[in-house]
Order: C-alpha cells, then structure tokens, then sequence
C-alpha cells in the first residue's frame, strides 16, 4: 500500500473525525495507546475546572456541590457500552492490581472448601504477582498452565479462573463464553483482566456470563498515566460477595461513623478509601473519548489497522522480522508484536524516528493501534521507517543500546 | 480578644508568609482544612505542566524524562522532616485505608502465632473496617478496647498495636513512644494512622520507635481531594516485612516481566500498581507548602490558634456549648471540637455566614486551624459569628435541617 492510498483510507474513515478529541503532539506516530494512552483534547480544561473552581474555591462543600462522591460509579457507568454491562456494575478505584486483589480473594472466599486460583503462565506479572500474593495469604493454591490448557484443566478444586483477556506481548484472545461457561460448569467464577481488550476490541461481559473483571484506564481509555481501574462485578453476585479490603466508602453509611462495616449493596461495597478526584476527572474525560461511537466500529477499525501493519511490514522487512501475533485477524486485538533479535535497539531507532512503539522482553516489538486515533498514513510511513531502519543497520548504533527501558 | 488584636498576632506572625502559598476563596474563614486542605497557589500550573507538557507531549517517554518512575518516593522524601522519618523510609501509594491493609497484613504476618490485632474503640470508622477485613480474612480477633486501655490491653498474644495517632473528634493524641515501647516489650508491632497529625503537629517516628505508619495525604498536607496516602516503614523493617498485595510496581525488577515475584529491597515493595502520576503531581505541591517551615513552629502556632479560639468561644458562647477535645493544650493536636444538640443545624449556619467547619456524629462541631493559613483575624471572627448565631437562635431555619452533610 502506497502512503497516497492510505490517506484516501484516511479521508474515508468513519471514524477519522474522533482524533480531533486528542491533543497529539507534531510529527510524532505514536503507536503506545496500548501503554499510555494519548491526552485527550478535554482533559486540561476538566482538571482546571476542578482544581480551580471545584476544589479551590468550594472547597470541602465539592463533596455534594459537584457529586464528588458519586463519581466512581457515575463515570464507570460511561464504561457500559464499550464492555458490555450495566452500568450498576461499573466502578472506579485504585489500580488494576489492587483491584484484581480484591475480586481475587472475595471470589475465592466464595467457593469455601476449594483450595485452587487457576491462571496461565505468561500472564500479566502483575496479575501473577497479585494471585501469589493472594494464594500465599489464604494457603491457596496458584495453578499455571500453558494457555491453550486452562480450558481442561478447570476442575471440581477450581474457585476462580483469572486471566488477562487479550495477552500483553501477542494480543491473542482468549474465548471469553467458552472458559466462563467451563468455570460455572465447574462450580468456578471467573476474573478477567481487561487492560488490553478494553476499548480495543468490542466486548460483551453480560452476555458471556462474566462474574468478575478488571480493567487499566490509562491504555486504550485514555485517563492518563496511572489512572484508576474499573471493575466489573456481575449484578447477580454483588450482593454474595464480600471484597476483603473494607473501608469506609463501602460501607453502608460511610458519614454515620459506625465502628462496625456493614458494605452496601451493590458495586460500591467494592470500593475502599477516598478516591482521587483528580485522577477521576482525567478518567471521565478518557472515557469520552468513546461517546458515541460503537465499538464494533472501533474493533473493525482495529482489525485493518493491524492487519494493514502487517502485510506492509512483511512486504517490506521480508524474514528479517517474524510475526508474533496469531495471524488470524479474529484471533487478535489491536496490537501487534514482531520479533527480531535486536528487537530493544531497533525499537530506539524506530523511536528517534518518531515512530514511537516498546519493547518487551526476549526480543518483541510491539506496536498499538489505538482506532479513535492511528490513521491508516501511519501505518504504512511506520512499515517504511521500520523497512528503512533495517536495511540502513540504523539500529546499530551506542546510544541506542545504553537508553534506559522503563515501560 | 478583639479583632483588632488578632490582626496584631497575624502581624508578628512568623508564618504568616506562608498564607500566600496557597489559592483561598475569598470571603470564607476555612475551619475544614483537616478534611479538605486548601488549594496550594502552584497546584494548577503543576497540573497543566503535567498534563499537556509531560502526558500531552511526551507521552510514553515521560515515565523516564520526567522521572515519573520515581515519584512515589521521590516526593514520599519531601515528608522526612514533617514526621520525623529519613528520606528512604517514605513512600506514597493509593489511598490511607489501602496501605493500612497492606501494612497490618505485613505486621500481622511477621508475628506468625499471636491472634490479636489491638486497637481502640472509636477510632476513626475505615481503620476499623479495614482490620476487621484483614482479621477476618485471616483469622484473627480484632480487640477494641477503650483508648486508655490499649497500653495495659498489650499482650504476649497481641501481632499489631494500631491506633489513629490524634482521634478524629476530639484531637486527643495517643502517647507514641509510650506505646511503641510497651508494643516492643510484648513483641508486637505498631501501625499508626497519621492522617490528623501529619502536618499538624510535630512527630518523631524514628525517635519514638514506629515500626508502620500510615496517613492522609488531602488533610493537613494539602494534596487534593482524595490525594494518595503516605506510608512509613521504619528501614531496620522493611526487607523483613512482605505485604500481601503484590504488584508490578513492587517488584525487584518490574520491567523484566519475570512470572515469579521477587519484592525489591527497602521501601518500594510496599507499591503494588501504577500510582496516579496526576495525583501525585498535585500532592507534591501540598507537600511543598511545608517547604522551610519547622514543625515546631507550625505545631506551636496551632495550639495558640485553638487555645484562641476555645477561650474566645467560650467566653462568647458560655454554657450553650460544651468543649469536647481535651482542656489540656499539650494533649490536644490541630483541630477542636465543640458539642451543641443542635450542632448539625448550628453548623449549616455557620457555613452560611462563610465559616467552615464541619459535623461529627452525634453533636460535634469541628474546627480545624491550619497554620499555614489559618489566621488569628479568621479564629476570632469565627468566635464571634458562632456566638452570634446562637444567641440569635439563627440555626433554627428549615434549610438547615434539609441540608445533606456528606463530608
């Protein structure tokens, strides 16, 4: 594909209009939505407003004045349609990983007498990190088994099945009705890591009979770096579960002060301590990012983007590169890894071109196509710089091998 | 005390300098920074350097150009003198009921053997509900006690001594040393909440043998609604100690992505996920406003401030209202509490007429002085609109019953 037929791609795109909700930096192709997710063209203005009117000038009364206290359900509900729930199941707290703590261990309180927390190997650290943790608290088990196997080895001693929906280094899927279907056949409940699917792919909670899930607000949500998590809590279990991190913003009647907790009913009993109205404000306006824009369009988009990628990097790179995403494009979700041996180098090269992707560990190169903002021209100028950057050895250079990887 | 005299204290005021580092409304006397601190003057500006400079424009990259990666203790140091603790012993993560699940699971933890976590009855509600979560979650038995019962309470059987340092009430200060020595002799460990202290008064955690501590960064420490809390592990602890939320964030080498957890040495293995890069922007410049200023002097100014304001009440209020915080300046921390059967209503005036205090179940009304801003002008004209308001029965109105109090 020539640069001149991607822009007509471009010029016909649906939904090209949506990347006038960002503020994108010039001359920059910034393929790491998937990481950290671009500034939305609102968020400076909303965090003015509610650090200057809000909390500057009405103070402690903001609390009521504002809805303050409302906001974590108030702006998870905008979640509803990009997931596929209700919006009476959506929240906001913490981080992914004090979240998946807490629907973790109130899952696996619920299924008493089972001794077993089952995941993949290779799943998110942080998500293995947590489940450790977890396991070592309760005297739990920690069983992780090669992906394609968790499907068979569900069983009567399984309390909860976690897994990150849509892996962090390929982007493959797992078959989200399948494995909850197996989990309740089971006697089992489900957790699932949404960081890479949410906002990427079009996703149905409800109707796959999810019980549990978890989701990054700073990739594909776009609310900022270290945003909050969202939650999902399916309506029939609300009230059955019990999160082990109580505090007072879920408990029943948080301004009583009563020295004994009593959670709420519904999703809130979810919640901890004092949210952070700050980093609320830049999540809402993340999530506005999605308004009125379905997310089959986006997944669709997504599809062609990546997959536009791919042929324009393998027709240009030829076997210096290997795909190390599945190849089928339903099989994936919208990023894509290619390895090469010097992946970590040609990734820098590839970033002081402005071509701006990361790198994990042994030797993938990973590239995020965010649909509300990746055009199809950057797509195919960033298959050109990365075919010109290996046929040029541009990668083999010092500076390239001394910079420092954070994320 | 007149007027005219007070403006005589604001004018020898050795920190009265420090009002102009903060953005306050004007009109409003502002009794309430112990539950929302006020807007710091270089809030806003650092909000925006953040957002469009650091997210906006440089993305991804920012996690290594600015540093991002180190702001939990980077700015976490910026506490040491406040509390009393070195640099490294200082962290900032989530939200104050969080980190103390995290930290009385650690102490509970490294006491293997004793089943008693102690506390006080009373104390403030979210650090009650978060250790009856842990207890239960664990096994153990949570023993409230009366608060001057909690030294002889101390047994061979007691894992955890945790108490808020200053009650939330009535600003009574528990004996630190006292009961980190008595805690020590038994073989327990202490957890302190700070979140009434920390700014406030002057504290020595090192000197007085803390082993955990935890506190509020949006009261005294002007971080912003819903601001991070900070987190204090003495260093002789903290490699010995193993919080059971394990997350990336913690992890020896968190971007090696290895599958097992591996806690970093020192401080950092009490993070779990991402932090809120805006929430600890902002909490940094409330940390700032203590920039130079000795506790001792901030410490001496607040109990003038409350002393003042207790006799001039009470010279203006008489009988009506009864003092309920200790008679005793020395025992008394940063705020004031006053008992009135109608102190809901009587405080709705009070906001009304511009000064903000708040309400504590079941008669209290709340004054907090904050000295970095809290002027002797401002505590005698509260006195003075109080006693008016009472002997003008202006409370008794309609409106005031209706008002919903959240915070």
């Amino acid at each position: 594909m020539t640069l001149d037929e991607a822009k007509q791609l471009d010029a016909a795109d649906p939904l090209a209009f949506a990347r006038e909700r960002f503020a994108l930096p010039e001359g920059v192709i910034y393929l790491d939505g998937n990481s950290l997710g671009a500034l939305p063209a609102a968020t400076a203005a909303r965090l003015r407003e509610v650090v200057e009117r809000q909390w500057g000038g009405d103070l402690i009364a903001s609390w009521n004045a504002h809805g303050w206290i409302d906001w974590p359900t108030r702006i998870a509900a905008k979640l509803a349609p990009v997931i596929g729930a209700k919006p009476s199941e959506l929240l906001i707290a913490e981080s992914t990983s004090v979240c998946l703590f807490k629907l973790l261990a109130a899952a696996a309180r619920a299924r008493p007498g089972r001794s077993t927390i089952l995941t993949q190997q290779g799943n998110f650290p942080t998500d293995l990190y947590v489940a450790q943790g977890l396991a070592a608290l309760l005297g739990l088990t920690l069983k992780a088994v090669a992906p394609e196997q968790v499907l068979g080895a569900i069983d009567e001693d399984t309390a909860v099945v976690t897994l990150t929906h849509v892996d962090y280094r390929s982007a493959a899927i797992h078959d989200m009705a399948a494995l909850n279907a197996a989990a309740h056949a089971a006697g089992a409940l489900t957790v699932w890591d949404l960081s890479h699917s949410a906002g990427a792919i079009a996703l149905d909670l409800d109707g796959t009979g999810a019980d549990l899930a978890v989701g990054c607000g700073y990739k594909y949500l776009n609310g900022g770096p270290g945003a909050p998590a969202f939650v999902y809590v399916a309506e029939r279990l609300q009230d059955e579960l019990r999160p082990p991190l109580q505090g007072w913003f879920g408990h029943a009647e948080p301004f009583a002060f009563d020295d004994d907790y009593r959670p709420v009913s519904g999703i809130r009993r979810f919640l901890t301590g004092t949210p952070s109205i700050l980093a609320l404000a830049a999540l809402d306006c993340g999530f506005d990012t999605f308004a009125g824009i379905a997310m089959a369009d986006i997944e669709a988009k997504a599809r062609a983007l990546s997959q536009t990628f791919i042929d324009e990097v393998e027709a240009r790179c030829g076997a210096e590169v290997s795909l190390a995403s599945p190849r089928d494009p339903a099989s994936r979700a919208s990023h894509v890894v290619f390895a090469h041996a010097q992946g970590y180098v040609v990734m820098q090269a590839l970033i002081a071109r402005g071509v701006i992707g990361d790198f994990r560990a042994p030797d993938l190169m990973r590239f995020g196509f965010t649909p509300l903002y990746t055009r199809f021209a950057d797509v195919v100028r960033a298959a050109e710089i990365l075919a010109d950057i290996l046929a040029t050895r541009a990668w083999d250079r010092p500076e390239f091998r001394e910079r420092k990887a954070v994320t």
